[in-house]
């Protein structure tokens, strides 16, 4: 979604721009305000069904009685059912907040892979799936061509096709988007792999995880956590996936 | 900060990768638990300075009485004068936690501007001064180079004279970084620009307005918001600064 605005260049001259718009989401829980994202409107319920469950919230959808997206602009209420199981205690990760990083007081690689289990035995993709999936994910991105502002994010089978991608100014918002839908539409979360347009930090790797979603690549730079986390929950980390070149981090490709 | 880690490239060979290193930081304030940032170590005490004063936390550095960066690895305990004010609302926006974002319950740009006055008269700098800047942050980024995975930010005067930068893997950090180091060395902000390696979002431009800082420039795109809240502020802002060209969305150049 983009949005266009008047500008100027160098020169002085005039121009118009398109822009990636930005915008606040309020998510609550039961009527308990558990977040605001800023991100790129669109696809808002996936977001939140992404959000909830990779950030280890809810389980799974099965506890989500309805989503409320009508009553309040940028706001989504969410209500659970009666029996979903909802562990309180996991919002309080979130009472540290974070600028920049949006781990929110989740404070150790433990913790993390304590609430989501290791991945035991994570299937070995070929790399001409790889290789192919960087140009397959950019025919895929269609705000970024018109505004360079967007991070894409692609799930793809160990054949290399394109299960579903999604764009947001926010990296983590995209990889949230993606996995809501996937989850919502029952798409073979752990025999795919995530492709990222930009870097893989720690908390990407995470919410992979979170996916069960065994192999997570990066068209960029892994960070050390990201490395670290990859070695401690099973899955593979697959940088700098520049064709015909890429680095393995962590876990092992077929051969 | 990067650290070598041993990876495989396309083909299986055997090769070591310097890698950004990322980590987390937990900052308390007299006591109380305020964020966990996710940073690359290094100029921690700068972060922590820029951090309580560009999100609202503190007005000024002089209310600090000590941080404390050598009882506990990864954090930093900060203590407050007596007489320092700290209002403890402030704090209640990191109640809202944010994945990917950084806002943390910032909800509107209204609120951010109430806590910080916009620029009534900001100062114009030359496109000149501008058109240098990139080639001296990209000379000035050292970890970058090797690992590929930093954010750059660096402060410049109208002259086009690079005072300082900073580098990590959160741009927000490195913000804070680069704000913090100036404030303690009393940089004259207020008549400085910043310019970030990547996009500028939102939060980029709230923490510059809680330094003072009257322009922002991005070497890619503005988000829509971050646009909206420099024409509310009164700074300004330009984007997509690739020499001979940029783009600027809001304030003004000099002639």
């Amino acid at each position: 979604m983009d949005r266009s605005f008047s500008a100027r260049a160098a020169d002085g001259s005039p121009k118009n721009e398109r822009v990636a718009v930005e915008e606040p989401l309020q998510i609550t829980l039961d009527g308990c305000p558990i977040a605001v994202v800023m991100r790129t409107p669109g696809h808002d319920l996936d977001l939140v069904r992404g959000f909830l469950v990779t950030e280890g919230i809810l389980p799974s959808l099965t506890g989500i009685r309805r989503i409320d997206d009508e009553a309040v602009p940028n706001h989504l209420r969410v209500f659970l059912s009666d029996e979903a199981a909802f562990d309180p205690t996991r919002l309080q990760r979130h009472l540290f907040s974070a600028s920049s990083c949006g781990i929110c007081g989740k404070a150790s690689i433990d913790r993390i892979v304590a609430d989501f289990p290791p991945i035991p035995h994570p299937p070995r993709f070929p790399p001409s799936a790889l290789l192919q999936a960087p140009d397959r994910l950019r025919a895929a991105q269609t705000t970024f061509a018109t505004t360079g502002g967007l991070h894409g994010v692609g799930l793809f089978e160990a054949s290399g096709s394109l299960l579903a991608c999604r764009e947001d100014i926010g990296r983590h918002n995209a990889v949230d988007k993606l996995i809501g839908h996937a989850l919502a539409h029952e798409l073979p979360l752990a025999e795919s792999f995530l492709l990222v347009s930009g870097r893989v930090s720690f908390e990407i790797m995470q919410k992979a995880l979170g996916a069960r979603i065994p192999l997570v690549a990066a068209i960029s730079a892994p960070s050390s956590l990201a490395i670290e986390f990859a070695q401690a929950s099973g899955q593979s980390l697959v940088g700098f996936l520049r064709p015909p070149r890429f680095n393995v981090y962590a876990g092992e490709l077929r051969d």
